[in-house]
């Protein structure tokens, strides 16, 4: 069976397996104060023109999420996000168990707009009876999101300038970065997510590491405490070097952006298979993830050879899946399942 | 003025004024370990038929909500309710401050269906990612609704039923229930509360109290440690007795029921009053509270002379607002009103 | 029986009752936007010689600390505190059930010294491993303590210096603060406490009121965003105005004061029987509590007229009880316990 | 610089990293649910004779400890546990962070006794004010301890039937659980653990894995909801077969074992050699950690070529310092400490 279900069913790029077996007879500072933790924000920032990033190496998304959220409300704001975020839907109520809300907006192809922020957040603001509700103080967005779309500059520019409107803080979930970053159209850079974000990360799980999360805060002070808050919620790993040395060898060339580059080209020969077959896609999506309509029989089909995931039914003969490619997937793979598509 | 623009404006019904001047020379013991509390259970256990009751007085409806969600479900268990409930929309995020996801379902005139119910609790049962979602364990209702409507017998049975397909507690607020009962075609008594929930309350501060709630747990086991809860939410009297004697005053002869009664009847002749003179409901309400579509001309001439809550902006020149009887409102009052209504 | 066992075992000051007698037909603005809470706080800073003081009115003292403890401190922060003190021993674990540990320090005579608290900021302040401690940020004292002791204006300034040193915040429960005002020998006033606090609170639940406690925020913007903490944790009674009504009562001639003072001076009539009688006190107190050795067979025959506090049994034959006064202990008590102890 | 100061300072056994390029090839299932957690189970229920043992692999031991304590506690419950507990001392408040309150007591060396444990649980048990304090439900031991001891069989069963008698929870962090079953005279095996414990876990972090910790629920039904916990803790890692293979590895031939005896057998050396010297031990400790006490000239002089943990200045000259072996300290390392230890 080859595996299209998700983009952490491998485990390393080779690189980082070299980089821990090179340095495993070293011993190293615990909990993220070594030299490679060093180096690896040294490589990022780079990439930032932010002199001021103040960069934490974490180990999973949903650890991010929730630490990053309850280090910087207090107890009662709230995040607003879109209904389909991660954080509501998938997170187990972690945001909630830290005592914060989330005010979920419907979302259209996975991303809010700024101005349903404008009018979420000016509701409070207008309100009269501030104290019996949430007062929202930060936007989650995910880039790319759920559904493989991206915001565009301007979109995020736009958001931007509604926190800023509202004082809010803005917090962009970047589990599957590289995949947005590298896609077709994508007009957004590091860069340009350190100007407008106050904190965002790089993912690492879904990108070619074992596991890790490079966290970004941007603006001096908010970071204050947040090694106390990374050690309370469990999220200080003792070997912190080994976060350390896979971000460095992720960012020092490139592989980073070349190996997710390389994925979403993949997804594309993917999406352009089922196009010439008259297969619909879901939600269009320019990134490794593809959301495809799939009548029954064609699933069960290529359910024989394939791992996909399946998403939802969508009636009484067809669903939705998602076929997804990753830094590991090759082109072998690639060809079998165009080939495949071809002959349905 | 005169004010139609709460239930709580006032202190409380002259009785429960005389039972704390009559009491006031006498002393008790402390926390809710006393005669009045005591009474006041076995006075509202004569309704009940549930001699399993297990009852307890807090102070206000926000700290009963919270308290009891946070005492009965375990950290990744959630709520269900209507996305109008109070816990969802008016309560600071009180229930996510104790770590629980509230599941907001579309409320239709201020309630959901045993349908909606049945919809959400399924697909946690049937999903294969059950640990990366919340798991709903509780389905809260408001008796009457936020927007003064209430559920049928019927509608609460096949709620309950629901509750028992999916292990889901029941717990009806019951802040307003005096007026809830009270309402012409209300087939809803206490026993049948006590019969189909695992827990609601009697609510004492919009029906007559200075403040107050009577919490009721009907199934045995259920209020284990609830006494700890209380202190530790911070809602335990040291005056206990306090709230003891106030419901014992509202129950001993019926006086809840009397009242909130003739604040229904009250209501019904403003609502009489303005259906005759064509002006339209928001929301059609037996109880208490009246939701009107004013045009704004109208409402400002009203405004001159009586205070309501304005509720949002319909349109242009239509506003929905609250006119609101209670135990206190007065014929005379009402008189007023309604002539000023037929004057328009 | 008499009851000396606690300050909590009557009602309220006939003032209070025929206050709300007086306002009963009246109507008010909910939450505490009230005049009468407006009025509360302006007598109340009549004491303060703090201009910028902001007041809030709560509900009673469990709720006022973890309250405001929870709506100051960071996630990762804690709170120094003696270990008699209530929010250690007596609140049910209410402080870290908002997520923040408690630093207990061991106390004398229910007290702890400027140097003690030196000592234990300056581990956090000198520690290499910060983030794997929690960081004092508060520290709470009671006044009067536990034991009915008292700080001295020295002791206090010496902590407030301690709490520059280090950037902790004080807080101190004064929820029997008029009895430790008025002890003999008290050489702090209102005043004092406004100039050294970040926050405190004058008591009432214990001092003649209902229920309730006046709290005192002194630092501009420390109360940012304390409306939504009260609210969320359930600390907003809905006639908001019984607070403020009866602390306006209180403050308004010195009632206050003159009610405390009263009961301090009937505990010093005890104390000194048991003195001349030979009965040693469990700590020398100069308020309304007093805690004494007794002796089994003397505690038995006292125990049939008179209801009083069992401590602790201190060996074979002796025991530490507590003997209260209050706002509403008669003359005709003091005179009748005086002339038993007299009698042993 | 040769280092001593601690057990995590290396990456992995040669084993582990082997494991992993093996299978780096392969896709698996996320999030725990794969075949090598599968084994990694079987192979350490091989010491458990405990077949209803529910096993769960998680990252850290902080992580494992705030964790297991907030799935099985309800809000008013503490734990027990000795004032050099972890939890208590280096976890940034991480189990208060979850709404629990700690019960200290105070250890020796690094112990606390059955007879502790029973004295605290009964102050609860024969309160009258039940609902005014925290109900303490579990007891945290180390094994080994923070300071290298370890509980011997009598001792842990003695706990045990404290356990019983108050329906206390046992819970035992074993992030050093190899180099406590590895001490000379050490009578407690992996099976006394699963019989005597609710739950306690194997620590890889300092055993030789890069991270994660094996978490063993005894009883039927305690890990109800466990991975719901682990997920909306952050704890729930996406290649958790990254978990399971590392633990298969250890458990497979007994590595755990001999790599942690060995290291046992290492710090004896040292300690002999201290000894030898006549320097003594702060605490005796028959595990990898080692507690002396140098004279400061001693002190600096090891400093030019060893690194060391510096635990507490104790008088003017002398200080308590931490050397500590691991499963990666050579015996080059050793032999040369010793040497330089000889010629002091």
């Amino acid at each position: 069976m080859i595996r299209f279900n998700n983009d952490y069913n491998h485990g390393a790029h080779p690189a980082i397996l070299a980089a821990l077996a090179a340095e495993n007879d070293n011993s190293f500072g615990g909990y993220g104060l070594d030299c490679w933790c060093e180096r690896a924000a040294q490589e990022i920032k780079k990439y930032l023109d932010c002199p001021q990033a103040d960069l934490h190496f974490l180990i999973g998304g949903t650890q991010v999420n929730y630490t990053v959220i309850a280090a910087l409300l207090r107890p009662w704001q709230s995040v607003i996000c879109a209904d389909t975020g991660h954080i509501h839907v998938h997170e187990t109520g972690a945001v909630e168990n830290t005592g914060h809300k989330i005010q979920a907006l419907p979302a259209e192809n996975g991303k809010i707009t700024a101005q349903q922020i404008d009018a979420e957040a000016g509701l409070y603001a207008s309100s009269e009876i501030k104290e019996h509700i949430t007062q929202p103080k930060m936007v989650y967005l995910s880039f790319p999101t759920e559904y493989g779309t991206i915001y565009s500059l301007q979109e995020l520019t736009e958001i931007r300038s509604v926190c800023d409107k509202y004082g809010l803080l803005l917090f962009v979930d970047g589990a599957r970065l590289g995949y947005g970053l590298g896609a077709d159209g994508c007009d957004v850079t590091l860069a340009d997510l350190a100007r407008l974000c106050d904190v965002f990360y790089c993912g690492g799980t879904k990108c070619g590491a074992l596991f890790g999360e490079a966290v970004v805060f941007t603006r001096p002070g908010l970071a204050e405490g947040f090694r106390s808050a990374i050690k309370q919620n469990g999220a200080m790993l003792a070997k912190g070097w080994l976060l350390g040395l896979q971000f460095y060898t992720l960012f020092k060339d490139g592989l980073y952006f070349d190996m997710t580059k390389k994925a979403v080209l993949q997804a594309m020969q993917i999406r352009q298979a089922f196009r010439e077959k008259g297969i619909s896609a879901y939600i269009e999506s320019p990134t490794n993830q593809q959301f495809v309509i799939l009548e029954d029989s064609i699933m069960k089909k290529l359910a024989q050879k394939y791992i996909f995931e399946f998403e939802l039914k969508l009636d009484d003969t067809h669903s939705c899946v998602r076929f997804c490619t990753s830094w590991s997937t090759t082109q072998e793979e690639i060809d079998a399942l165009v080939a495949d598509i071809q002959a349905l």
